[in-house]
């Protein structure tokens, strides 16, 4: 058990940064995954004058709505607004989003298309992403508690979009590259972990302070292929970054079958999805890797009461080092504003309740 | 180790079932879910005239459908054409089929609706069934070596489509109604349990040989919800099942976090998704009970030499005891025919290669 430097508290450190290197604090910090979305009416308001790679690309819209759940619920983090899919348009691949979400028109089909991909300059290709985290950076600057995270979609997952062309029910295409092609999967993945590892460091550089990698479909694959195709990438890409500088969390969906690799990538702290608790993530890969999770994004729905206990027990089980709390998955469109800002409400009132010995 | 006595010849056993009861076979019996579908051309052309609920209710159209794998390919066992919503039908609810799949237009959202549902006679009520059921073993009196199959949805999954009101992205209704009123739920799953009980019953006085619960949403719970939610029912419809007369198979999609529950059920056979390798089932449930899975539904598109090798692999893996040779998932209609022949092919020429000592 550590704590804190008197120090410190001249210089402070945001919350989550201390969570992420599992310091001791009064309560956890709070956000959510897709706090700056589609259930607030700021957002919709927006949205409605913007495309969405219009808001991503344009750094005012993409920082404005950032800003939104910070200032509507209080959350600990803001997470830059933007798309897993934009360094992959950057690599050289048409995109476009519609109503079903991502779209991009010419999926990776053959080696050619490959090695026609470029490992693009994060500055100069994807600038207006830097710009978004430089902007909030300073509009943070009155909120040094605060913290400001970046993130990027993992080598898997962006393969499996490339080669799907988007969101995929079956995943066959991928699924046909892995086993008919598996070399030039490989050679695929490696590109896009190059392309990631350099996306992120910029990040850090224009002053993201944590980073999060999203393997959304990491979950695809039993144990002897994500040996093979998913847990390398993400250790080639944690092994790229400049640790020193931002700490990193690790989302993995669909994650609980090869749980115990992800501690292994070097990641800082792991993003649970639903289906472990964090009593069990605690018992099968131990108390020295901080954890990020995991309400059921589906209890915001339900009776405040009854939600407020369960962000009560959860409080309870993640304690106050190495716990940042989070859902078990991005907020739903649908989800009652009430319910997110009670959640937030209840874990910065856990405080006093911590505190009681 | 025991071998089949002689006499067993002259009254010959399906396979499937021998298989269920873990007996030595010279090769492991092999059949696929969905094996009666839109993959098939002969299956196409009959979808053609007749809509999907008809297919299930006129029993000629069923009957045929039911035999085109067998007739096309060879498999060693026949499932019924049904679907696992046509007891819910006769529960009381209304129920169509559209493009998207199944939909229910007036969703269970109340008590009273709950306690309004019937527990149907089978008989009665679905007798279209039954008939299915006694024509394919009249056609199947050539072929004793192959096995009839009989099926039901498991409660969660058929709780899960009445109170969503068909196929559902976040489950927010059923996970709402678990959350503000875990009574009703239980209420309403006592009742599915009732009523798949006595249609499985029925089923197997009909003739089915075997019979597989589905839970396919049984995977949507971590295992605290899993075990209040889904295991209990399952064990319930177990024990009510006339088991002298058929093997039970379980198939919940999405078990490996849960695995170790489901030879608490009573099942004879565990079916595997595509997330829990056949080894380390073995590992984690013992060798005690039989294993039907899992090559991955996606294979059928690799290239023939790929899918061979992958067949070949899995063979060996699942042995010649307790072991039937199923995919991870319903086969998908984009699926080539050939590789679905390939595989049938595969595993009946295996009996050679297993005989080898």
């Amino acid at each position: 058990m550590t704590t804190t430097a008197p120090s410190e508290a001249l210089t402070p450190m945001p919350r989550i940064v201390r969570a992420c290197r599992r310091e001791i604090l009064d309560r956890p910090p709070v956000w959510m995954m897709r706090q700056a979305g589609r259930y607030m009416s700021e957002y919709r308001a927006i949205r409605e004058k913007a495309d969405f790679l219009t808001m991503c690309k344009n750094p005012d819209l993409a920082v404005e709505v950032s800003l939104q759940p910070l200032a509507a619920f209080g959350m600990d983090a803001v997470i830059m607004f933007s798309d897993i899919l934009v360094p992959v348009e950057a690599m050289g691949m048409a995109l476009e989003f519609n109503e079903k979400g991502p779209h991009l028109p010419t999926p990776i089909r053959s080696r050619a298309q490959i090695d026609a991909l470029s490992i693009p300059d994060p500055v100069e290709k994807t600038g207006f992403v830097m710009q978004v985290l430089r902007q909030l950076r300073q509009a943070l600057a009155v909120y040094p508690e605060v913290g400001l995270i970046g993130f990027a979609g993992a080598p898997w997952t962006l393969a499996t979009y490339m080669v799907e062309g988007g969101t995929s029910r079956n995943h066959t295409d991928i699924m046909t590259m892995l086993y008919n092609e598996p070399e030039a999967l490989h050679v695929l993945l490696d590109k896009i972990a190059k392309t990631v590892i350099l996306y992120l460091n910029a990040q850090i550089e224009a002053g993201a302070q944590v980073v999060q990698l999203f393997d959304t479909w990491g979950g695809l694959l039993p144990e002897p292929l994500y040996r093979e195709f998913v847990h390398p990438y993400q250790q080639q890409v944690l092994a790229g970054l400049n640790r020193s500088e931002a700490p990193v969390i690790l989302y993995v969906k669909g994650s609980s079958h090869v749980l115990e690799y992800l501690p292994q990538t070097g990641a800082d702290v792991i993003s649970l999805d639903g289906m472990t608790t964090i009593s069990q993530a605690r018992t099968r890969i131990g108390n020295d890797i901080a954890l990020q999770g995991n309400l059921d994004f589906n209890l915001l729905f339900a009776h405040p009461d009854v939600l407020t206990g369960h962000v009560q027990a959860m409080l309870k089980e993640g304690g106050n080092q190495g716990y940042i709390f989070n859902l078990s998955h991005g907020i739903i469109p649908q989800t009652p504003v009430a319910n997110v800002k009670r959640v937030v409400d209840t874990v910065k009132s856990s405080a006093r309740a911590l505190a009681t010995p």
